[in-house]
């Protein structure tokens, strides 16, 4: 229903055994990429997902880590005969900054419609579902972002048939448009039952722990959070550059109720990452010590 | 002597298993990088080679694939507590280009030089060796690039003495330095045998051939050249793209009379390079289909 790719588990800079941290998503013929470092379009590669329907980049902010690898990408789906717009989502004065790095990538065979977040949360429904970026707290304006498939409620037969309604008009309904029939109007909600769980996807890197990602992240099926250190004694780094422990990340997913986290983002110093697993497993257990190019496919319930 | 290593040998794109062309030297404790594709800082990495001693970065033209690298890798070169300035050398409009790419490297611990190149050729004395530019034939502004280390001859013990100059002068005179001696001037042509033969590095991409490859190639140790196109009927697309045929690159190498040439810069549909080793070596047998990462020892001969 919604493939999701950890391209990268990687910060600060790209290892050649570790790739800088990025998502990419599919869903229903878009690809959405959140983040792209230097190899992500590599990373991509060796995952055999295209480049063509990338419909949709977030960029988190604008650290090298998190954009450098932009205009290889861009001029990569130019290769791959792009020529659909493509729209990016990031903090403001992202046109300037793409547009800087464009230098080296002038030309391409498709537009870029530009989405500049100012807000501490914004939500653009875009490809068939919601992003919902909000603000998190790095060294300079850093989003996260949760991806939202909304599931509408089950067709209910009998509440169609006591309205008398034709079948003919059971599907418009359905797809949650109106209808008049003899005079009357009909709505979706007179014939569908209640809205079923959806899918819900958060990306939260770079920032320290704060109570607005326990919101956002609310009930995740899957929440990426960023881990930048394992050792206890590495909170004065993590303060400092305002990243986040390993635990610090484990107790957002706990107190968020998601049900599974995936850590990413781990320092270049930090080679292996897997040795803090029982210490972060104690405050979440559900915790999956990610490594790149780590896939799932997530799917509706029953 | 002279450390060499070709860290890539892709064009156009980075793949999985091919890195962007980019040459990496050591000499006398200085690295000089030649072209910085994404991915590059990876390349140097796998080697193991240092970022740090990185005092000379030479761009032959500002398409992506050989310099997108360059924000990542300055900053890596930030993170290894650089602080001396690097000197970056480059077509006309390099400062312009690097401080766009910068948006995303705006802070650096050291200063970087900019020499841009205005002329058909140009000489620069860097780092105990000179690096010769010349512009080359590309769809944008290129140039080719040969480091060339000079010897000098070795010192003739029986002139020293027949001038009657106390031991103390000699290695001064040695060294190039002049003196004065009861009066009278000497220098080292006094001293000094014929100079003998050095070494000398050239490296070419991304051009059509030209004549004076050959005459700035000439005698080369190694030379690095370009090969985009191995099939014969791909003329139309080098001459459209203006890159070379593997077959023209061989040809340069024989007309300069090199004494190896390690063909790169590989089109990204071109799985298997080593399929057309035999037509190019029938034209230069001493042609290298080059490997990622290919590494030589240059030494003075005898």
């Amino acid at each position: 229903m919604l493939d999701i790719c950890l391209l990268g588990t990687g910060g600060m800079l790209p290892l050649p055994y570790r790739a800088l941290t990025s998502l990419m998503t599919r869903y229903n013929g878009s690809n959405i990429l959140i983040d792209c470092g230097e190899g992500t379009q590599n990373q991509i590669r060796l995952q055999g997902w295209s480049f063509k329907p990338i419909d949709v980049i977030c960029i988190t902010h604008f650290h090298a880590d998190h954009i450098s690898g932009l205009p290889g990408l861009l001029l990569t789906m130019g290769n791959a005969e792009r020529t659909e717009p493509l729209t990016m989502i990031g903090p403001s004065g992202l046109k300037k900054v793409v547009n800087s790095l464009r230098i080296i990538a002038p030309e391409l065979p498709f537009e870029i419609k530009f989405i500049e977040l100012e807000k501490e949360k914004e939500t653009i429904e875009i490809c068939g579902l919601k992003i919902e970026a909000f603000k998190v707290n790095h060294r300079v304006t850093c989003y996260g972002y949760s991806l939202v498939l909304n599931r509408a409620g089950k067709f209910e037969v009998d509440k169609a048939k006591a309205l008398g309604l034709p079948v003919q008009y059971w599907s418009i309904l359905q797809r949650g448009e109106k209808i008049t029939y003899e005079g009357k109007e009909y709505d979706s909600s007179m014939v569908m039952g209640e809205s079923r769980k959806g899918l819900k996807v958060t990306y939260c890197t770079d920032t320290r722990p704060m109570d607005s990602i326990i919101e956002n992240a609310k009930n995740a099926d899957l929440f990426i959070c960023e881990g930048m250190y394992g050792e206890d004694e590495k909170i004065t780094n993590a303060k400092e550059h305002k990243h986040m422990m390993m635990t610090e990340a484990a107790s957002l997913a706990q107190k968020a109720k998601v049900k599974e986290m995936w850590l990413t983002h781990y320092s270049p110093a930090t080679a292996r990452p897997y040795e803090f697993a029982d210490k972060i497993k104690s405050i979440f257990p559900n915790t999956v010590i990610a490594k790149d190019r780590m896939e799932l496919e997530l799917k509706f319930e029953d």
